[in-house]
Parts: structure tokens; sequence; C-alpha cells
């Protein structure tokens, strides 16, 4: 195995091919393919080796099934919108070639995170015998990797995980997503959820919140949403009895979700505009600064990771294990930032564990079912290095006192 | 004279088509025209006697032009959008019938308040022998009046001016506007100015507030915006020093308008959807609650009116002009709230004096030019009723601080 197709040009698919052809060791072959030509040429020139790129729409599966028998890779990284997970699912069914992502399938027309559409093919992909990587990118991906290699490592039994997720960044615009707005703010205006001693408690759209101390970054507001890991892990951990996801957000990006809400700026149905239908979350994401353009001058950090706690040997034990990754060190590494780094490397990693040997199997898995240690080895020396940190439950006093 | 046509069958022109209605002794046919039948056969449902309705395209003059040779109107009251002023005066000027208004004209791409496109047709209009009023709503239209009164029996000189517009209401929606968004939000966003010692003097958008105690009211934080009625009071007014427009917005208002502005949604230039050239401001007015659908449990009151300061027989003297008018009531009456009935019940007002003889003349004049007792003591009958009030600069303290 030595050639990857990488769908999607967007800021952290751009990471992803640039990271591959740092890695000519691994990848002989890199093939980039966007709906936009254009988006391929610009991130072919950014590589330090060459790179093959075409034009794709990756909604329809005809046309990814010729592009696939035309390049024949032996794993195609989806790095497009989660609309078009299940269609490159199908191509690479049709074709035969393994598949990886790094977000779970969405249908354009409701806000719904679930894995069920793509763990509905874990039988065809095992009679195939292929397998499909589900949510290899930073959270979902890194952070289910440091779950499953607490489960192995590091305790005997895990209790609470809290998956916590902070941008300390700043890109001096008044308002703009790090990534896909659409797919962002779809995430956090569903309503929140948690999941404890076997169900899930539905919560208010950030309803919840509570201060949290983020390694190299220090204390910082953070409210529950519902993040799509939760889902697989619960799965994954055995004994576990809850799993909450934190993620910060600034007075000003909260300012800015109340308004378009409450003004309807976030429907994802269509809206009659002389005559046209127009879809508001849509429109407004023409409006925004691309992510992609967020890059420069970007400064802060993003500092995410996990607070889990359980017993070893007896005893109670609370680790964090975490990364920290700072925009401007991305950017002038990619020209992207942080956000679009974090999610755009572990796929490549990921990729480097199945072209080596490490991650093997066949039929549809989430990441923490592959072995982590390899992983998180390559991990650190692919630019993300993670840290292990023992901590008391009084070190994160605020996170373990929300009361559910 | 005895026959009105109104054009418009909105929140307002719905509030002049029931006043006119009312007025049978006066108005003998009243006939109501708009873009949409369906919104003229509403209106006249809820008349308390016979009105005759047409569609009309006022954006079309020739339209309209047929439409005034089939009514024979001796009045058109234009209640449509201020972008039809113009065609509308054009239509009027060509069949020779009055024309009267309650907005300055703006074009539809340049967010820009001024008379001088209307005040360019007095000479054509002089020639023909009819009169254009222009601004005869609420403000502009009642507070100029209040000015003209002051100037006629209240003060031998007027230096200062401070027109105060409070709508102390609640509507209950976590944003809307009270009359057409489009319109509003355009006032608004603009810069503001203020006139001073014989210049406009420019200032950032809504970054001059002082509190502002009005009656009946209390106290309120008051913005200092730009409103068209200044342009004419300067001219019509003597002697006059200063003039500035304040008025109320919430907080939740001045947080929606924010972020709204900052995310690009208050743009009055087209935006590429999907191939489609999208208004970012028209999209926004699909969105929000038509300020029809307003009235129902609509509470509180508007407060507005004039607060005049000058001297007397030689001694310093200070005067608040102004009406109090609750939204319940005029729904109760109308169908619409205070804002609407008190933009809709002016020109019903002025009407009367036109065609009881009060005004007359030819050529296009601003209501301060024109008698102001004979139309402040039918304003009163009609539901408007106002109040002169002597006050010390003392009991406006913050106001009469406010540094420019």
């Amino acid at each position: 195995m030595d050639s990857v197709l990488i769908i999607g040009a967007g800021a952290a698919g751009s990471v992803t091919a640039q990271k591959c052809a740092m890695n000519r060791d691994v990848f002989k072959k890199v093939h980039l393919a966007s709906r936009r030509l254009e988006s391929c040429e610009k991130v072919a020139a950014r590589c330090v080796s060459p790179i093959e790129i075409s034009q794709v729409d990756a909604d329809n599966v005809d046309e990814t099934v010729a592009l696939i028998e035309r390049v024949k890779p032996d794993l195609v990284i989806n790095m497009a919108l989660p609309y078009q997970d299940l269609p490159i699912m199908d191509a690479c069914l049709k074709t035969g070639v393994h598949y990886m992502d790094t977000a779970n399938y969405e249908p354009r027309d409701v806000a719904k995170f679930e894995y069920s559409w793509q763990w509905a093919y874990h039988d065809r992909y095992a009679e195939r015998g292929i397998l499909g990587v589900l949510g290899c990118g930073f959270d979902p991906g890194v952070s289910n990797i440091f779950c499953a290699y607490a489960q192995e490592h590091l305790f005997d039994t895990i209790e609470t995980i809290d998956i916590i997720d902070c941008n300390d960044g700043s890109h001096g615009k008044s308002f703009a997503t790090n990534f896909n707005p659409e797919i962002n703010l779809r995430e956090v205006t569903q309503r929140g959820k948690y999941w404890k001693n076997g169900e899930w408690i539905d919560i208010d759209p950030l309803s919840i919140s509570t201060m949290i101390d983020y390694p190299e970054v220090g204390p910082r507001k953070s409210y529950l949403i519902y993040h799509e890991e939760e889902e697989s892990l619960v799965r994954n951990i055995k004994g576990l009895k809850q799993i909450r996801f934190w993620m910060t957000f600034s007075e000003n990006y909260i300012k800015h979700l109340d308004v378009l809400q409450s003004v309807g700026m976030t429907r994802i149905d269509p809206v009659m505009y002389k005559g046209t239908p127009v879809i508001p979350m849509e429109f407004l994401k023409e409006l925004l600064p691309p992510p992609s353009s967020l890059g420069e001058n970007y400064t802060g950090r993003t500092s995410i990771g996990c607070v889990i706690d359980g017993t070893k040997d007896g005893k109670r034990k609370t680790v964090l294990i975490y990364n920290v990754c700072d925009h401007a060190e991305s950017y002038k590494e990619t020209g992207a930032q942080a956000v679009s780094y974090t999610t755009g490397v572990p796929p490549v990693v990921g990729a480097i564990q199945m072209f080596q040997g490490a991650w093997t199997g066949n039929g549809v898995l989430n990441v923490e079912q592959l072995p982590s240690k390899p992983f998180l080895d390559e991990l650190a020396k692919q630019g993300l290095p993670w840290h292990v940190k023992e901590i008391t439950p009084d070190d994160q006093a605020e996170l373990f006192a929300v009361k559910s």
C-alpha cells in the first residue's frame, strides 16, 4: 500500500495533502481531488513534493468511482463535507478501496449527528474485505484514541470522561467560524446532551457551562455540547458511567449565535426570496469569512484533551491527556490555522498506520477500536505532541462539581 | 375635494385607510391600492364604511397614472415604500393631482436620506397648480408641526430643538422592527449627524447616547441618530442654532444590530448565493416578523415629542410638546400597534386640512410650511392628543448636558 486519494481541498484537506507530501517514504502517490480544481492547484503549490490533482463532484458516486478507478488508490481519505460521507463510502465499496474520514455523516436537511448511517455499512465493508475508519480527525479522532490509550495503558476501569476543547486563539475578525460555518453552527445550535448511567440526557442548547482549567491556557468558560465521538466511546470504553463534551465559546461568539438564531439565520429550511428558495444557514456561509482566510495573523493556541477518571490497582486515578497547538506555527508550516491543522494531521497518521500494517481489519470501525499506541507515537512525530498528566479532581474542581 | 386615493396597504397604510373611512363627512370616496390586492381586502374588511380597492405596482408610473385616471382622486396619499415616492410623484404630476407622503424618497441601492430629489419637483408642481406635501407622518410630520407651532405661538426665537422618540413598548418577539425592517435598519445603521451653528456634524453610528426623561414613560437611554425632518426644519425654523434627533433602542435591539451588521446582514449590495444575487438586508426582511404581525399583544406606549429651547418676551423658555400613544389601544381600534398608528393618522389629518381648505398652495412643501394650529386641533380629535408643557433645562439635565 502506497497510494492515497484525498477528496476535499478546504483548509483541513489542504493540511492532509501537504502532510502526505512530506511523508513520501509512506505515500508514493498522493492524489488530491475537489469540486474546484483551482483549490487543488493552490494546495499542490504549497506541497513540498509533487502531488496529482483532479476535479470531482463527491456527491456523485459514479464520478467518484471513475476517479478511483483511474487513480487506483489504496485508501480514500474523505476531507469533504459530512454530507458527502455516504456517496464516498459507496464509491469505496464499489471499487474495493479502504475509506477514512474525520466527521460523521449528516443529512443536509436535518441537523442530526449519529453514526447509524455509516455503521450500517459494516457488514458490506467486511464482506468486500475493506476497512472503513470513521472519525480520524482531532475530535473525533485523537480524543477517541486518548480514551483508548487510557483504557489499554493507564486504567483498570474508566468511570467518567470529559472531553475538553478550547480554542484560545484570536483571528481578529468580528465573527467567523474556524471550520465550515454551516457545519460548525449546526453542531452548536442543536440541543445538547450527555451520557450518564446508560442513558442520554437532553439539555437546552448551551444551557450548562463551567470553568475548565485548560493546560497551557488556563481557566476558560466552557459549554456542554453534544459531540459525535461520545456515541462510539459509550460503546467502546467498557464500564463507562458518564461522558460529557465541553467547548469554549467567547462571549462575542455566543452573542452572535444568539442573534443569528433569534432572527432565523441558522435555519436549514428554505425561505423564499423573490421566488428563489434560500437556505438561511447556507446564505450566512456566503457572508462570513471563509475559514481558510483566518490563518494569517491568527494568534493563540488550541488546547484539547480528555479528563479521565477511574481506578488503577484499586486506587482512584485522574488523568489529563492533551495536545496544545499554536495557530501561528501551524500557519507557518501549512498556511492553515490550528483548528484545520489538528483536523488535517490525524488522518495522515491514521493512513500511516494502515499503510505500515498497524491498523488492519475489515468492516467499519471507529478509531478507538484500533491500536492506540503506534498511532500516538506517530502523531507526536507528525507535529501534534501529546502529554499525559496525572491530576487530582481538585485540579478541575469546577468541572467535577457541575451538577447534572 | 372629497376623494382620496391611498397607495400602500402595510400597517400604517391600513390605519390611514381605516381613519379615512371613519371620516366620511370629509372623504366621500376612499380608494386603497397596493401591490397585493389581498392586503387591500384585509384592510377593507376592517373599515367601518365601504372603501374601494385596486391592485397597483407603484414602481410603474404608467400603472399609477392609469389608476389615478380611473379613480379620479383629489389627493394621492403615498403610504408605500420610500423607494416609490418619485414614481408616485411623477404620476401625480402627469395627472394634476395633489400628493402627500410620510417619508422621504431614498434610492434602493444607497442608504441616503435627503429631500433633494423631492424638492426638485417644486417648480413643476407649482406650474401644474398642484400641492405636494412631504413628510406628513409622525416624525417627520407631527414633530415638524410641533416646531412650527412653537415658532408661531410659543417663542420669539427658537435656539435648539431636540426631537425625542421613545417606543416604550414590548412586542414579545426576540427581535423585530416596528416598521419595514429594511427602512428601519437602513436608517439606524447609517452614520449619525446633527446640525449646529450652520453645519452638519457627522458621528459614528450610535456613538452618542444620553438619558432622556420621556413624558409618561420616564428616563430611557437614547441614541443620537440622523432623522430626515432635521433637513427641512433647519431651513424653516428661523434663527435655529442646533437640532438633534434622539431615539430609544433597547440593549437587545442594539445587540441584534451589532451582530447583523458585523456578519453583513444589513448590506444592501447583492451577494451571490448559488448563482442568484441576494441582497442581505432584503433577505433579512423575509426572516423577521412582519411589522403588521406585531400588533397583537403589544403592550406599552410610544412617547414622542420635541424639547424646544429659546426666548419669549426676553426670557429664556423651554417647552416640551409631545404625544403619548398606547399600543394596545391602537391595536384595539385599528389592528395596528402605536408605531403604525402614529404614522397612519397624521396624513389623514393633513388630508382633512387640504380638503377643508386650511392647507392650500402650489409646489412641494414640508408640513412645517403649512398652518400648524388647525392641524394640531384636528390631530387631537383623530386620536393623537398632544400636550405642551413648560419645563426647565434641569428637567432634561442629561439631554442638555450632552457635549457635542
